[in-house]
């Protein structure tokens, strides 16, 4: 077995685990620094009352806050199932260098979790969403980015 | 000033407040649900040391704590700018009825928040992507899944 297919391993036991404790549904990740897991995570939607607790949110949290960043700079991110969009999303701003991942979108869906769903939504205009997404004028709407442009003390990120 | 007006006024008001807390970017949000307030949330990814501490995602969990559910039914959501693909995923996993939205990517763009970077890479085939996406063979990979599907007591969601 690879290193590789080791790490994916302990994301895929995670996502067993989870389904067993009636946390949430089937899908577990494990983020890696060197060769030390520096954070676990399981889909936990059901106990948090948190639609955002999928495995991936859960994992990047864990290895934030174990190492004091919100950057996950040379760490891999090995998850049990490829990621929803709310997921990738969260991986680019955590910015590691790869992702692996096990199952695929598809197999996700065949459980009755349709990812695909989303990643085809997005690709619609806005009001043509299922969720419709809608633009309110409002004349300060621009005042918080005026004030972060001009702040002399911000931390860029 | 219209209802809409009102809720997003909140919304704007929460980014100002949380840039000059020095929080984090420059985003604030408000869930609604009837004519009440029922979630909050501004961008916290510094003091949180959390790249997903976004607005959204934040007025989502508040929201959801609140009303002790993991469904935002009947809420709408009132984002001071356009959803990052994070936020947008968590929305659709929350299931509000509608989504407003004041500023867009481009405003966001011209701080320096590059969501639209992320809208371009989920469109390229995984390998392709700047934070590559590699699937990793593995023969019990699918084995949460068949717990999942053949366990009795599952509360689906």
């Amino acid at each position: 077995m690879t290193r590789e297919e080791k790490f994916m391993l302990e994301a895929v036991k995670l996502a067993g685990k989870g389904v067993m404790a009636n946390e949430g549904g089937p899908f577990g990740c494990v983020i890696v620094k060197g060769d030390e897991i520096v954070g676990r995570g399981n889909n936990r939607v059901l106990t948090d009352n948190d639609p955002t607790s999928h495995a991936e949110v859960v994992a990047i949290r864990d290895a934030c806050a174990r190492l004091g960043t919100y950057q996950l700079d040379d760490c891999e991110i090995y998850a049990s199932c490829e990621p929803c969009p709310m997921c990738l999303g969260a991986i680019y701003w955590a910015r590691p260098k790869v992702v692996y991942y096990a199952g695929t979108k598809d197999d996700a869906a065949k459980s009755g979790f349709d990812d695909s769903f989303i990643y085809r939504e997005i690709e619609l205009p806005r009001e043509q969403r299922k969720i419709p997404f809608l633009k309110i004028q409002l004349s300060d709407a621009l005042a918080p980015f005026r004030v972060w442009d001009e702040k002399s003390d911000k931390k860029e990120y």
